[in-house]
């Protein structure tokens, strides 16, 4: 068996999610950086791991049940097609792709976390499209498109986020989302716990608080402290990413123990997301992110970069890389695989 | 065992909730035109039931569970001050009531049911935060005091209603939320059922579908056709109120035909308290209403007075009251007896 090293399928497979030169070019800066960490770290020693096929094919199922999940063309006609251009507008299905990874690794059939997979982008999609209203962020453009006030105006917006909430949970709690071959007997009590994990990731304990402190910083001439700044990131960016996880290994049948180092995993990856983000606000263009670009340092606000700098928020990001990537040694190294790409991923991505 | 009249007790109880000679000489009037459908009805027979009482004890306890679930002062506190301020700000606690009441009268004890009572007065709270906003119904006084988005702005308007409606699901999903006492067994599958109630009754089949067509048919010059006044309150009223008998009902333990009958009475008292709303609005003033008064008539809104009539809306709400009791025909007297209440005060209440 060929021995394997993790960053080799990366940059093999990663390479279509890395179109341009400038880009192709800060990423093997990344990876040279990175490369003593991740010799270190666990890597699958079985057959090359294909992430981006993969992430395809979750991205495909996951967008599947998405569209089931919400009726095109079912009056009331406006509300139904704005929850459908706001959740079906691509994305890459990060948190679902978490989530179903973590209920594989935790001992379960990744069929039955597609229903919380599906429920979690649904949470996700609902904060964009609140965070983007004129009286919040007041954004335009959101993965290469108008937002969806934009299009269908607020009040719809608003109504439609209420109504991606509210389908989240039903999604969840609906016992016909899930396949046949649950345990029946653990299933109820996996789903509560699974449903607490996603409601306490939501509101004042994780994505809104993150966006009352973030406002109220916005425009704020006093410099964020970095504890404030992370409280932020581990509210606004890393809750859910940690409900993800969370929530996929609890309907995997994980024990407490697992499901704890997987918290602890999805914690750091969810604080690298951000630091990413922050970083390629101020290395992209608008159209290579899908979003408005520079808007952070435009609004002079507070980010890792702004605080730390580039180079030091860059060492930052590969401590938590790493950080994350320690959780994950104990599990099974072919199981574990899309949790260590995919740490890899949100290390790597160019948008 | 003297023979019992509800409708007697009524007047006895409710009658510091009718202070006005004239609100007092409308319920005269009601109960004349009520009392021959009332004598047919299933009424309890034992000792006369003290509502009064009934109503102001469960109150108390609900306010104790709200004000539990929302930490005063705890970072941000912008956040939950305005979710607390929302939530705190009195009203009548009627869809806790019925969701205890149903508890009960579904077998089991009412304690089980607090966590969902809490619930739907969390997402009851969140709508009105979120319909109140300037960008749907633009409204600057409820319950007598000004709006959550007037104090606090409309950004933390939208969070605190984001918040309050994940609340209700982490609150509903805490397992320590709930009594030692909850058949074990059958717990988790309940409360997973009671979500998926919840939740359904909130996005696009429920109360948010409502707020969508209210919408489109406000300001709009075409009478609104009676088919489509009926879907808007049975989705932007009814809907919420049979969610809180039905939840109320499966953590209660009731068999589905126990549940369905229940969800045919609160089907028609939640048609019922939006006839009497609109009743309400045309006869009283913002003063007794504690809510802006004549606003239906003011933005030339489709209501039951304007497409039927005062007295065929009257008429219609006598109907209601009467399909709502024959389903509590059933059950035991003397649990039902919340219940046969509850329609009543949601028929002759005053505000």
């Amino acid at each position: 068996m060929a021995s394997f090293h993790p960053l080799v399928a990366s940059r093999v497979h990663l390479s279509p999610l890395l179109p341009t030169p400038a880009a192709a070019a800060a990423a093997s800066f990344h990876r040279r950086r990175f490369s003593a960490i991740v010799a270190a770290a666990t890597a699958p020693t079985t057959t090359e791991f294909d992430f981006k096929t993969y992430m395809g094919e979750r991205a495909v199922a996951v967008n599947r049940a998405l569209d089931a999940a919400v009726p095109a063309g079912e009056p009331p006609a406006a509300l139904h097609d704005a929850m459908r251009y706001a959740l079906l507008a691509g994305g890459k299905r990060v948190r679902p792709a978490l989530c179903l990874a973590a209920c594989s690794v935790a001992g379960g059939r990744e069929a039955w976390a597609m229903p919380p997979a599906a429920a979690v982008e649904m949470v996700h999609t609902m904060s964009l499209v609140h965070d983007d209203l004129p009286c919040m962020d007041d954004d335009d453009l959101r993965r290469g498109k108008p937002t969806c006030h934009v299009v269908y105006g607020e009040p719809i917006a608003v109504l439609a986020g209420d109504a991606l909430l509210s389908l989240a949970f039903k999604h969840m709690a609906d016992v016909d989302s899930y396949p046949a071959d649950v345990d029946t007997d653990k299933h109820a009590a996996r789903v509560v716990r699974a449903i607490g994990e996603l409601a306490r990731c939501i509101g004042s304990e994780g994505l809104v608080a993150g966006q009352v402190v973030d406002l109220e910083m916005t425009g704020s001439t006093e410099t964020v402290p970095l504890d404030r700044l992370e409280y932020i990131h581990l509210h606004k960016t890393a809750a859910l990413l940690e409900a993800s996880v969370v929530i996929g290994a609890i309907i995997g049948g994980g024990s407490d123990e697992q499901i704890e180092r997987l918290r602890k995993y999805a914690r750091s990856i969810g604080l690298l997301f951000q630091v990413v983000d922050d970083i390629l606000d101020v290395t992209k263009s608008s159209e290579e992110l899908g979003k408005t670009a520079g808007k952070d340092l435009a609004s002079d606000k507070t980010t890792y970069p702004k605080l730390l700098g580039l180079e030091k928020s860059r060492e930052f990001a590969e401590k938590l890389l790493c950080d994350a990537k320690e959780q994950l040694a104990d599990f099974d190294k072919e199981k574990a695989a899309p949790l260590l790409y995919l740490a890899n991923y949100i290390a790597y991505r160019q948008n």
